[in-house]
């Protein structure tokens, strides 16, 4: 196949073939998903440049996967072989900030944090934090409905998408949703789209929902010297009613890594921490009310602070642990939930799959949520046993996790890491549904195929 | 067509088909929706019931229109004609409670303020509370994606939904969703279904997501003498970044008729009143703060008060605005939104199409949403002049929420009667995808046909 037709159609520099440059478009970061070779990278700019690639792509029966920052963790943004990549990288433009709506509209291509950072001045913020939103964008974000660490009081992506800018995979530019926080016209296109993993359409654009910056901080710690006396402090919090702003854990492996990145003075015996935040008026009080609990349900120590250098500590040190593990080797990040008062539970089934495979897993997650990323720590990529142990151990995570009355995805989506598994969790039915859905709205089957469902 | 093939496969009483009773089920609250004749009327009582009634209708080909309490302002369940209304009101049970985790599983035909109650002694409550919540179902506040005055803060329904089942044409069984608050495991079916009008299958049953009560609850009320000026201390509430737990308005003919239903000593005189809510611990801090705001931004009158009568008498005052016009009349009560800033605009352009059509108007509404629901006051619904000039009013009020960036249905849905306008609102591709999806899933088209969308 040839892309001089469509190269024809658009700006210079708009289609990309040259080997060397495609290399780096054809991975996320799903290291055990093997990529495949494009037939071009397309970096469009305008909405009308992806309905040219759409309907070229359409004419020509070529297979389109969409991608942003390329940091999803399921594969759903690797290349397959002979298709266009199309990287929204350079629809970077905030397209609007309606402060006294709260509303931003963006296109795919910018930077999460960058939304953050342009509408702060404002006194908002937008909730959705999943670990790469230094880098990732929130057409990827809204690909895969990621989530974060405020998920746990202000939602996952969706519950800050008010409509969608998409183009189908026949070039037309569909507008969903409205610029209202409420809106019931229709069937929700908008929550259709929304971690449909370039299977459907291509997102381009999205009115986002932001909110005011909460008037304060604190953030709280506790340090359990045993996994299930953590869960059951966990459980006490869930039962206080408390609604913290961040809610996380981490496993002994995990403050190793930790430390071993950068010295934190985390306690390397803890079994687990417990590290959060409550925001708003009675931030401190709601704070120190936690940390309170924790003591009394068992903990080494347990604090609570509202000095914000501190504070900042703290929350780093949860932030590095995506970095520090992966600095230790090649790492598969699971993404599994629970019902969170089963995550002790899950965390000890983890532990035995760790001893049953010979695979260290390291484990951090969002508590709050019971939403946990087992971190596989491989040696080397090339040893074909260990990958086959790796997966047996995803494998068996996967399927604790649906036992325990779970899903094997919580934030990271199915991809082409765990497409095998979706169907234990969902059901024949389901996929049936779902199939059927993506048959209507892509009949040539070109967008991201064998993705996602 | 004779319905005793399927009266063989189900219970005693499951089946009606005497005129009288059948008289009951042929309407839902949209007054100007002219009702069929029903084939016949059904109970089921279980999901098995439910595909068995489905597997019959898609072997004869014979329309399904499924309705919960009637209490319905679109249209969406008013009867076909030759249809089945499958009623869900005897699937009544309140499946299981999981405190620990804040879940609810429900049947359809659970009286929304039902779940309230059943899980309030354990210290939880469900959010979504639509004006018609003593008396409307979880499965009828499913199917229009229903809100309430706690949105502002918690959401409307599909923010409160978990998972579903659904009875599918073919009279399969699907399960959607999870117990766990994130998950990204496929495409989102949960929310497709949600507001789907019953159009795309039954929901016989939810796993709804419960929140811990709130500690305690404050009231403000303000009342002003003009309508811009109460805009424009709306629009300085917004900006404060305070998240009232409710926040409603009252326009001069809602108050006067609140007044003369039940004397509550509101100020007849006021061209706007705004009564709401905070809650949490610092509830009456950020109650007062609201009312001194609205002072300071000239209300003639502002308070606070977290004494509970007095509370409760105030929202009284708003819970009855409905009530109270209905009873001077037939009514049609419309359901806009807007951005919320643009309020002020949108009430003065109901005022002109009343004065226009000359069909009085009574608006109340979410004003922390956007959402307000214009009461179009009849005087005799065998009036066809009037019923024109009404209808001529909705359509404009309509048109009106669409220049303002709004939408036609906040919260009530599209139904039969909206359905000339929705086009309008989303676009034609937007109506092709939506006709995509209901062909790929009901592909005899028996789900209440000509709703929705």
């Amino acid at each position: 196949m040839n892309v001089d037709s469509l190269r024809e159609q658009l700006p210079a520099g708009s289609v990309v073939t040259d080997p060397d440059t495609m290399e780096g478009y054809r991975r996320d970061s799903a290291d055990l998903v093997p990529p495949g070779k494009p037939l071009a990278v397309l970096r469009p700019t305008t909405v009308d440049e992806v309905s040219t690639i759409m309907r070229w792509a359409t004419a020509n029966s070529i297979v389109v996967v969409a991608r942003g920052a390329g940091t999803g963790l399921a594969g759903g943004a690797t290349a397959l072989d002979g298709c266009l990549v199309l990287s929204l990288e350079k629809m970077t433009s905030i397209r609007e900030i309606d402060v006294a709506n709260q509303i931003a509209v963006v296109e795919a291509g910018v930077v999460n944090a960058d939304v953050g950072r342009a509408v702060a001045q404002h006194g908002l913020f937008y909730p959705p934090d999943p670990g790469s939103f230094e880098v990732s964008t929130i057409g990827g974000n809204l690909a895969t409905n990621a989530g974060g660490m405020r998920c746990v009081k202000y939602g996952v992506t969706r519950n800050s998408v008010l409509g969608l800018e998409v183009v189908l995979p026949d070039g037309r530019v569909l507008h969903t949703g409205a610029r209202t926080v409420k809106n019931v016209a229709g069937l929700d296109l908008t929550h259709l789209f929304i971690g449909s993993e370039g299977t459907l359409g291509v997102i381009t654009s999205a009115t986002l929902r932001l909110r005011p910056r909460p008037t304060s901080t604190a953030t709280f710690v506790a340090g359990f010297a045993d996994l299930a006396v953590g869960g059951q402090a966990l459980n006490a919090i869930f039962a206080s009613g408390s609604v913290p702003s961040m809610l996380e854990l981490m496993d002994n492996a995990t403050i190793n890594a930790v430390e071993d990145y950068r010295r934190m003075d985390l306690d390397r015996d803890a079994a687990l921490l417990i590290i959060g935040q409550a925001d708003g008026d009675s931030a401190l009080a709601e704070a120190e009310a936690i940390a309170e609990l924790c003591e009394t349900h068992g903990a080494e120590f347990a604090m609570a602070t509202d000095d914000p250098t501190e504070s900042e500590m703290l929350v780093q040190a949860r932030r590095l642990a995506g970095w520090a593990t992966m600095e230790q080797g090649p790492t598969v990040i699971e993404d599994v939930g629970v019902p969170r008062t089963r995550l002790a539970e899950l965390l000890e089934r983890i532990h035995r799959v760790s001893a049953d495979t010979g695979i260290r897993i390291a484990t951090v997650g969002h508590a709050g949520d019971g939403n946990v990323h087992p971190m596989l720590l491989l040696t080397d990529l090339a040893d074909a046993d260990e990958q086959r142990r790796a997966l047996v151990a995803a494998e068996n995570i996967c399927s604790a996790a649906i036992e325990l009355g779970g899903t094997i995805t919580g934030e990271h989506g199915v991809g082409e890491l765990k497409l095998p598994w979706l169907e234990q969790q969902v059901g024949s039915t389901s996929m049936d549904v779902q199939r059927r859905i993506k048959a209507a709205l892509d009949p040539a089957a070109i967008m991201n195929p064998g993705r996602g469902f």
